[in-house]
């Protein structure tokens, strides 16, 4: 147990006026710290009560009533950060949460830091890093991906691969040591054969823990969405229409903040980030200018790219357009073609021949986004490769980008190792890259740890968690 | 019991991400409702558990783990509502509050109204109606003393006052009322000397609970203080001064929301509300233009009126000026006369002297708002007639402007009963205004209470409580 003797406080639930609000307290002797502020109308000291049990109580200075409460009584190592616990309920003005804070902290308690009630489950045991970072996300969590992503992880979705991997590791690395410790005798334990094999395993399932970060990083952070076309081709209809489908839970109970960056929509339970991309002209001119300019860096950055075409501007100079726009979108992003307004166009057949003739096997989507016509179809050609079912529960997906650099540390240092290997340098060089690739898989649960790694990691939190 | 079988939830805790939130649910069988979505380690159902217990669990739809949860039961009639009650402590997530709430909705659960929970309290018997009106003030509170207030209310400070009323009332009209049953036999029961005392005591505390009122409401809504002066004779330097001088807990804590509202002020724990009156010229013209005419009114609506003194434009005009400012000060509001920039001034004590001199009495005070020297003195002036100290636990103050309809309506019922005494009216007569006095006593406590009444004092609370 680490700083048991130090009681921290924190008010753990959202800022602002509420019907109650929570105070949570954590360390050795936090309910005999409560119990000097605290009395019950039946005398009883919630230094005696049993655990997690709900007292309700009077809290007061000196002699003014602060506030009437409930007081929850949780023992070590029975609670969240493993450590004796109390959480008091007062009422939720803004003036009664800050007092009782103050006075708890004039009783003897100290503000906890960002995140410290998790940092003290970490370090008392109760879970590794990446799990308490699953808990930040899961607090951030707003979509449907993104919660079951924070959750999977929060449950230890990273533990058995890791666990996994450094058992392979060590096989290598002992067996590469055993060797040492015989030097002199020049014998190889270990088969050069099964342990490049070996490795080769590790190699391929860190590029697939690698390569899931970016499909990951996209749930967590919503999918970038690059819309290009014309102002009068209707990307703001669009947008409203796509706003109707938002499916988010949020949208559908009275009182819900909405996420207030524009162009945010859930859809599938999937967050995508609407890029807008105004400046682009349907022209065969050159790069004119810096707008244009930035429009591209936007298409290259998104993960889908939605090209709307103006039926109104005919097809001359598209194909032109379309190979401008295309050769932007990044080799692992999708280039969907939109045809809009399709209840206006006269004859929808011809011009989609058309347009499908001057573009190579992209998907055409026609809408119309004013009547709503065959939006459906625009939602799943979206969200295709983000359905929620297609997250099996027994596929880890990596969202941390800290976890990602380390993985792509622990990437490099077996990569080395299996160039060594193969070059037939000593084991003692192998089993020092080993040794690195294991160094970085033990930073991501934790179990190689340093200050500034803890710092980082908490530094992200909210107070009271 | 009333609307049992009904179960309400809500989220209780403020709006928006947080470390933990709170979902709240009450009725009966509400443990058993959320015994379909939730799973606890031990296999142990909510439903069996023990009053006043925490539980550890999984909230799942269908398969779908929800979040890891803690769960605390309540039973009949031991719950803030008097009805089972439970309230789960979920991660504080928007995305898993509301898929929570949407979840035990779906499970059968109806959304509560603003209120819900306390309007179950109020009918349930567990606090009268002016009680429950202290707890949606409780939550609003956001000074010492506007919290104080809402305490005392919320303790029950009105019952005693209005019980012993009633007792007094319901003796008048008894005596009244077994006349009319002899009314054959013209005996006079009630000694109408001793009705008329009793009235007039009664009279005179509705009296002294209507005039407290008015304190009630400056220190529940903020004390208006109207400022008076030139442009340049630092009005905004002394706003600036006095709010260093804010003492509000709120801003002693990092991370606090502090009240947008410009220029509302906390001084030892008292709410100022800082009005603005810019557009008074020291000049003897007639009222020229709409904008003194508002900064006339303005002042008319000030408890405190602060006149802040030029020195560099001399006295002369000064006495009108004042006459000027003095004729529109409520007559029981304060004037204070501000000498700032006494760090500018060579001759204080002359300066000082001629104000003296031109005015009549009012208290003076010499600052300096850039120094901040003699501040304190200004503080004092300020918050002399609402000293918390002075506010001692017995004096019942009215804050509610319900209430004080009501205490108004009573109090004119009883002295149209009074009239009746004096001019020998009939008994039926006198009965019939001591009952309707009786009648908006009983408004304030629920005692009398319509539907429309209810609707009135619930809508203004928040959700969840």
């Amino acid at each position: 147990m680490v700083g048991n003797d130090d009681i921290i406080c924190a008010i753990s639930t959202p800022a602002g006026v509420g019907a109650i609000a929570v105070v949570r307290l954590s360390g050795r002797g936090c309910a005999a710290l409560v119990d000097r502020v605290y009395t019950s109308p039946s005398d009883r000291r919630l230094q005696d009560a049993a655990a997690n049990t709900v007292h309700f109580g009077y809290i007061k200075e000196g002699e003014e009533l602060v506030d009437e409460v409930l007081v929850a009584v949780f023992h070590a190592p029975h609670s969240y950060t493993g450590e004796e616990s109390v959480e008091i309920s007062c009422h939720g003005s803004v003036y009664i949460q800050q007092r009782l804070l103050k006075l708890l902290i004039d009783t003897g308690a100290r503000l906890a830091n960002p995140g410290e009630f998790t940092q003290r489950a970490f370090l008392n045991g109760k879970m590794d890093l990446s799990q308490a970072e699953g808990v930040a996300d899961l607090i951030a969590s707003s979509s449907a991906a993104s919660h079951r992503m924070a959750l999977m992880q929060m449950k230890g979705g990273f533990q058995a691969e890791l666990a996994h991997l450094r058992v392979e590791l060590l096989r290598i690395v002992s067996l590469l040591e055993l060797e040492l410790d015989f030097s002199e005798e020049d014998v190889e334990f270990a088969d050069r054969a099964e342990l490049t094999r070996i490795a080769g395993d590790i190699e391929r399932l860190l590029v697939r823990l690698c390569r899931s970060f970016s499909l990951g990083n996209a749930l967590k952070n919503g999918v970038p969405v690059a819309i290009v076309g014309n102002t009068n081709v209707g990307k703001s209809t669009l947008l409203n229409a796509l706003l109707k489908e938002d499916r988010a839970i949020v949208s559908d109970i009275e009182g819900t903040t909405r996420d207030v960056i524009e162009d945010t929509i859930n859809l599938e339970g999937v967050t995508f980030r609407f890029i807008d991309t105004a400046g682009i002209r349907q022209t065969e001119d050159e790069i004119e200018n810096m707008g244009i300019g930035r429009t591209f860096e936007k298409i290259r950055q998104a993960r889908i790219v939605l090209l709307l075409t103006d039926f109104k501007r005919g097809v001359e100079g598209f194909e032109a357009y379309y190979l401008q726009v295309k050769q932007h979108v990044a080799p692992d992003a999708r280039l969907i073609i939109v045809l809009n307004k399709i209840d206006e166009i006269s004859d929808l057949l011809t011009y989609q021949e058309t347009i499908r003739f001057h573009t190579s096997g992209e998907t055409i989507v026609p809408i119309s986004a004013r009547t709503g016509e065959n939006l459906e179809s625009l939602v799943y050609e979206l969200t295709r490769a983000y359905r929620l079912d297609a997250l099996s529960s027994s596929d880890v997906i990596v969202s941390n980008v800290r976890h990602y650099e380390a993985l792509k540390n622990a990437l490099q240092a077996i990569r080395r190792a299996m160039e060594g290997l193969k070059n037939g340098v000593s084991g003692e060089f192998v089993s020092q890259d080993v040794r690195e690739c294991m160094h970085y898989l033990g930073e991501i649960t934790g179990e190689i740890s340093t200050d500034e790694v803890l710092g980082f990691v908490f530094r992200h939190f909210c107070i009271g968690k």
